[in-house]
């Protein structure tokens, strides 16, 4: 323990050195946060700061990302405090790291050369830190606070870059980012469980939850289940924002609904399973993310969901065990049940949605300030429309395309995700063995159990035991 | 238990299966989340989407409904799994259905044959949700997940009948619902409760509450204290909205204060007791209710908040032993004291704001806003003041007229209640009873302890001891 | 104990009976909230009632307030109730007094002889409990409910006099009120835990935790760290506040990932001690409180974060236990580290961005809106600057005058805080001592423990085992 001990504190302060003097360089505020800049415009800019249009929605995702995905992961009885805390810290590094890498990236586009801050960049870095935090879930228990740290720093920029190829190339839709967040985000993990892989993982006792962890975990799923709406429509405004919400709200309904049938179908005493109820209840959230501002109809929002929670829920069930005991993919979370398949179910309705958009359900503006790319390519006819020229594409193509997105997205998640797996492995990175998986003990100080108590003899050894009612009874030492 | 196996899947695929069915055929999107209608309309509806509006008020309720009762609940010490889950599930299920039946009540008079989602729908939506969690309180622990299922259905129906009649044929105000929503649900579960009462409920060891899960309960209450402000204010706007608010808050502020008071003052050791600061610090929250967005001044809110505090914290420590020995009626949650009393509380105070209501205190447009029941009914005299005509109601009769919706609302309540609570007594509905009662093992997989331990003899037979240092000590198989 | 019945009880009651007649004849709703009022203004204020702009702030704020604090404290073993019950009490009883108090005050200025309600005032009157919940955990565990109310009582009185004396004598800005509720707080709880402090605090078993109640702790630490950029733009508007959030947001960011890389690095075997990431990740929200709307450009933020994380986990390390063992400060919840320390760095982060401040960086309307004391004091030069004539100060000066509020505010703190404690002192507020210390059950009926045990004989007397599968093993009474 003592070499490790130095190791973590200066990567991390060394980083964080650099991410000042990268702010100090680059990094402003955009002018409807910039004193002089906002003087400047029109007042009328301050009903649009975007504080008063997307700062409720933000905080909303801000709960799902550090209450949320934090205490769903406390579920192990011995590594709240590492899924909760760790948590804490990843995400705080991924806002700074996203935020620069982000900005740096798309410096080439700015008029002063700088990137600029604002609550929706606030929003954009959060969901980089959703991503790392999903893969984090992939791998809970079997890493060191270093490992994850380093993840961190590759998968960010993986993600930024996959993110800007699915829009700006392949110009697809995915407003909740189902694709670029939760597909990459579970299937990067995946593959980097896969390279972590050891005996140990499966020979390890204290994988599992206790009554009350499972309660803890109960605080991160309600929070994520109830703010889903604002991360599907947080960046979206107008009806685009009003339509994500009633979908995902509607789709994690009937998600909920299903998944507890299922849980309870599958168990052959008709019992349902925590696990089940605590993440596949979600899957409704993502499977709706891509097609979420599209007009999916009501219902076709519920049916998503209902498939989702089926889907989940099956995942966990016989997925989760076959990936470990065949393909030694061991996924602590099931992050490929509420995330993987739940995310390309979402990329392959919104390939459904786009194909069937038409100017008959969308209206001539609603189509094209939709899909860009479906707009004429000749000037005189989108000029006719009133829009800039786009790339011409038929609704098939640009269903086409959001396939083709799709499996761009697992493609650098899973090669992206193998690489980092190799680093990861490094001996300078401490991967945690044997005794030292699924527990706090190694990263923290624990309290005692907080009870005095006594070891007493067993027929199997020496055992201590908590008197919880101490200091009303007896006095021990 | 084998028995029961599938029984709730079915009835809940069926159930989810009509809801799809029937959001294709009638549901549709509000204008303002729909792509073609809403680029028809002014653009200057962006500012009143409802979703710039009201989301935020909205959530707020939303995390009130399942954290909020959710986690309440967990106060029981071996139901906590059933309390959050089955929020979870009941909230879900009731988001569709309540969405559904006032949809359809009110399809007569819709312009295209459909309802309309939007943000504010899903706020009545959470309240329907609410009133079944706050009947699922009065048999928390006696009913398996089937009887609250079916409770729920004929609930819903209930309670949105019985708003449509207390609005458009009584004509009264209750703008935080405390009538329609606390009173009804509170009786309706109360009455459902008496039916099913067994002497197994008394006999239970299993209902009571450990330290943690008295914690657990507080992470309920305290956002639901927290956010009642905007249960009540929710569904109003401008002045209306920010008068609910202010009510709400000091009355709760009011009520906590007296909640403390008279919990340590009616102990015998001046101590004071969780069950009263969990649930009676709330009932401020329903007994401004009804007159929330009235000219109650602020010192009438508080001395509203004081009252229920007092009558609150009065009723868990004599009214509710009394009724479950004298009168068979078994109250896990209490929420007689917290919604029942409270509510008629809620009621008997809007008669009075009404009563009071005059030119003087509302001016002219105000008080025909308010109560649009006032506004003569003679078209010229209406029509000098601006408005089309109204019955002419008297400020005496208006406050009658809050009373006769009131009785209605308990009349309902608990007719309806009672016919529920023989249906749920059907064998079919596998009522749990004696070792089920307060208990999740019959329908959730449990964790054990978590900990490896031992059997060790004692005077009184083998008891199982889990080792909280096992990992750390001796190596317990 | 029977001695102390109804002491609590009467002085509640009495105080919210008072406070009924004071909102009777003093208080009223605000413009935006009263329904004539209202009407007779142009509707188009409905848009700024100060709900739809403050509310969701205010909201947030509000969480911190009940759940932040509430729960962080709860990481005591054996003090969860009173941590996060007395609370509850404390917070609703100083939303009145504080209302009160300030309102009276500032009464002088009212046109009609009554002070005015609005949501504006709902986060003032938060921010006053939030001064006396900071002191609340320099004192925890060692107080009677009783002294807790008197305290605030004063406390109060002597947090509103100083606001107003650095707003309106020394003209100073302190935006998230980081000198005026952080450093006051702090230091005036640890003034009364000074005069508080005997050696049973030392001797006692009952300071700690356990695993349970530090993860309860993290919700109180992950809510008061997502909404902190709230807290610091709450009481702002248009770029001030996108300013405030924005540095809050980035300066908590760093502060967590410098106050891990800390923890770490102090310890000796290089674990994390979670009382540091309880607290310490907080202290960048402070630090950055009173500069957080000024131009103090993202990197500056960052820096004041990574130098809060710093000394605020240095403090927790080395300084706390100094102060307990040399100086008799006992400080349960470290408040010194999280809010008197980076309370005080926040007033010097103040003064040095005041007195850098020039129309250069925030242009001529920027800056004199920001620092109305810097407005030339000659009529012709104001009003060509269109303004009204202010002192003239220059950026040093105004960088003085920051000082000064600081050193007074903490002066005012101290002195306030000694004087209180002896009051405290007094036999009649039930000091607790010895076995009463860090324990809720004095205050409290406390849950057995929920499960039957039996009691075995050991080595060091009887000890009483709570059997955690009894239902399903042996029935034990």
């Amino acid at each position: 323990m003592a070499v490790r001990r130095g190791k973590l504190s200066v990567v991390l302060l060394i980083l964080q050195a650099i991410f000042v003097v990268i702010f100090a360089i680059w990094a402003d505020y955009d002018t409807t946060a910039h004193i002089i800049k906002f003087n400047n415009v029109s007042k009328a800019l301050n009903g649009k700061t975007g504080v008063l249009e997307t700062y409720p929605l933000f905080q909303d995702v801000h709960v799902m990302i550090f209450i949320g995905f934090g205490f769903l992961m406390t579920f192990l009885k011995r590594y709240g405090f590492t899924s909760v805390g760790l948590n804490l810290l990843v995400a705080a590094f991924v806002l700074q790291w996203g935020t620069i890498f982000h900005g740096l990236l798309h410096l080439p586009k700015s008029h002063d050369g700088k990137f600029h801050l604002n609550v929706g960049g606030m929003l954009t870095a959060d969901f980089a830190a959703a991503t790392v935090l999903i893969s984090f879930g992939a791998v809970l228990g079997k890493t060191s606070p270093l490992q994850i740290i380093i993840m961190s720093v590759i998968e960010v920029a993986l993600f930024v870059v996959n993110e800007k190829i699915g829009l700006e190339i392949f110009r697809v839709v995915d407003v909740g980012e189902s694709m670029f967040i939760h597909a990459f985000g579970a299937y990067f993990g995946l593959a980097v469980a896969r390279v972590l892989y050891t005996d140990d993982i499966d020979r390890s006792k204290k994988e599992g939850s206790v009554y009350h962890s499972d309660l803890f975990s109960m605080i991160g799923t309600i929070f994520l289940w109830m703010y889903w709406p604002s991360f599907n429509g947080g960046a979206a405004s107008g009806d685009y924002r009003h339509r994500a919400i009633l979908n995902t709200y509607f789709s994690l309904a009937a998600c909920t609904v299903v998944t507890f049938a299922i849980s309870s179908l599958v168990d052959k005493k008709g019992k349902l399973d925590m696990v089940h109820i605590q993440n596949a209840t979600l899957a409704g959230g993502v499977a709706v993310g891509t097609s979420a501002d599209l007009m999916i109809q009501p219902w076709g929002a519920i049916l998503i969901g209902c498939v989702a929670g089926c889907l989940s829920t099956v995942g966990y069930k016989y997925i989760t065990p076959f990936l470990s005991s065949k393909l030694k993919i061991h996924d602590t979370c099931g992050v490929n049940n509420l995330h993987g398949m739940p995310g390309i179910l979402a990329g392959l309705a919104g390939a459904v949605a786009a194909a069937l958009a038409m100017e008959d359900n969308y209206g001539v503006p609603g189509l094209y300030n939709t899909f860009a790319a479906r707009i004429p390519s000749d000037n005189v006819t989108a000029g006719d429309l009133g829009f800039e020229p786009g790339l011409g594409r038929s609704a098939i193509t640009q269903g086409g395309f959001q396939i083709v997105a799709l499996v761009v997205t697992i493609g650098i998640a899973i090669g992206g995700g193998l690489i980092t797996g190799f680093i990861l492995r490094l001996p300078f990175f401490d991967n945690p063995k044997g005794d030292g998986l699924f527990d706090d003990s190694d990263y923290w100080e624990i309290p005692d159990d907080g009870f005095p108590g006594v070891d007493i003899d067993t027929p199997k050894g020496k055992v201590y035991i908590p008197d919880h009612n101490a200091d009303t009874r007896i006095n021990l030492v």
